[in-house]
């Protein structure tokens, strides 16, 4: 198994996680936690593989993936509401930091490896990064975390796929350079989130 | 023509009329409740399309079906006027399950006949049923219904899609299971609303 | 270059520019702001090419189209800053208003030559012509300025396409149809909203 596949699997628990988390709090029944966990966890990869053009989607040739959520779903709910009264909102921040971080370099090294030019695969990597938490947080009747507190999003998200690009074309063996600018984005969305920075 | 040609006919109009109710409401033009009920009629279906990279899409070979919503919004607009003096919330509320069913069934077995696995044809089913109400709701800036009322919705919409799941399996005729489980849906999503049921 | 290219450049600046103001107005940093400025450029013409299967997309193949809209959003969000001041909302909806006879042209014509037939091809029209300013509004959180005003808008859309396939159907020269009816479209939507014309 290949360090992006695992990074993906990661990705979409992360984000299935942050699913639950936000529709728990909207006191959906469990066959709609599991819809907004799906929807934010394959959201972005199905849009980037549609936009690519590749068939089948990925989560209809691993279904795998799709029933694991669903058995999640009965197991985080109880979960998630135990944990919330101890951390609250930084716990979903933390779970969407994580999953801007993962999707994103996901999303750009699928890009590039299905021959992208340099600008749209970065490009391709944030939408893949942001896009499963903007549906989630449509479909919960949120405004989207990309503008709701006015803090770096976005900008985290770009900054680590150039730092992905640049580290291709420099050499840098692949796995490090994923590992390393997943990481990146994730601290910085972070950092910024906790010192109040803000890009004006 | 077959039963499943049948019953998307009848989704479509269903999903059309309730996007005529909930366009009107919102004071827009012709054009415009046109718009969110071609989309309320052709979303799941366009989504479910695309998710199995059918084409042409189904409403571009059949121009008839959007031309018929075309002159149904010149008729609609105002009878619903008339309509929803006497019914309020009740009317959409029992179109919008009408949809539900329907379109869930058409797509799950639209999904199971393009040779998806079980879990990942029982999610389109849930996804094409829910989508199209979804985006008329996003369009129209309401809650989703599905997360509206906090009264069951995707469950409903997932165990009958089990059902048919597994009545085909059984062995049971094609046409029966796929009235039956529409039906379920509808009723089941009819009641629980009715008799104010919630999962929690 | 044929007309079309050219008006579809045209269109693409135009809805950047829309979602330069939206995005600006919301306090996003500079790369949410030319995020919301990519989706609304190329938001509709996305959705047309997917639903007509046409691939790769044409920013895909154009990558100069996104770094383009890139470096004017370094450019443009300062002066919109200034502009604002001077001509408040009536600068969103110029750009708004040219930016659905564009599209909406750009995109009748495109699905005319992909062989759709013509009421496919008007609905097309309309979908290209309202989708990116409506993704614009929805990432936005705003209502979209389809239904936001209660004035004439997909309508404006509709005629105009109409009024292009007519001419086409005529045998009108097309590269006068094309301009001819983009204009009367942008003119038609200014004129309903500036004189406060409704439609009920």
């Amino acid at each position: 198994m290949t360090l992006v596949k695992i990074l993906e699997i990661l990705a979409i628990l992360v984000g299935a996680f942050s699913g639950f988390i936000e529709a728990r709090s909207k006191k959906m029944d469990v066959v709609g936690i599991f819809t907004v966990a799906f929807i934010t966890a394959f959201g972005g990869g199905t849009l980037r593989d549609i936009l690519l053009d590749k068939r089948p989607l990925f989560w209809v040739t691993h279904q795998e993936y799709a029933i694991l959520i669903f058995l999640l779903a009965l197991v985080a709910v109880p979960a998630i509401r135990t944990l919330r009264r101890i951390v609250s909102a930084k716990l979903l921040v933390t779970a969407d930091a994580l999953g801007l971080g993962l999707f994103s370099i996901v999303g750009v090294s699928e890009a590039l490896s299905a021959g992208m030019p340099l600008f749209i695969a970065s490009m391709m990597g944030v939408i893949t990064g942001i896009f499963g938490g903007v549906l989630r947080d449509i479909v919960c009747n949120e405004i989207p975390m990309v503008l709701r507190d006015g803090k770096p999003y976005a900008i985290c998200s770009f900054a680590g796929c150039w730092m992905y690009l640049l580290m291709q074309q420099a050499g840098v063996p692949a796995d490090f350079s994923l590992w390393s600018s997943a990481l990146a984005i994730t601290v910085f969305r972070l950092l910024t989130w906790a010192k109040d920075i803000r890009l004006e």
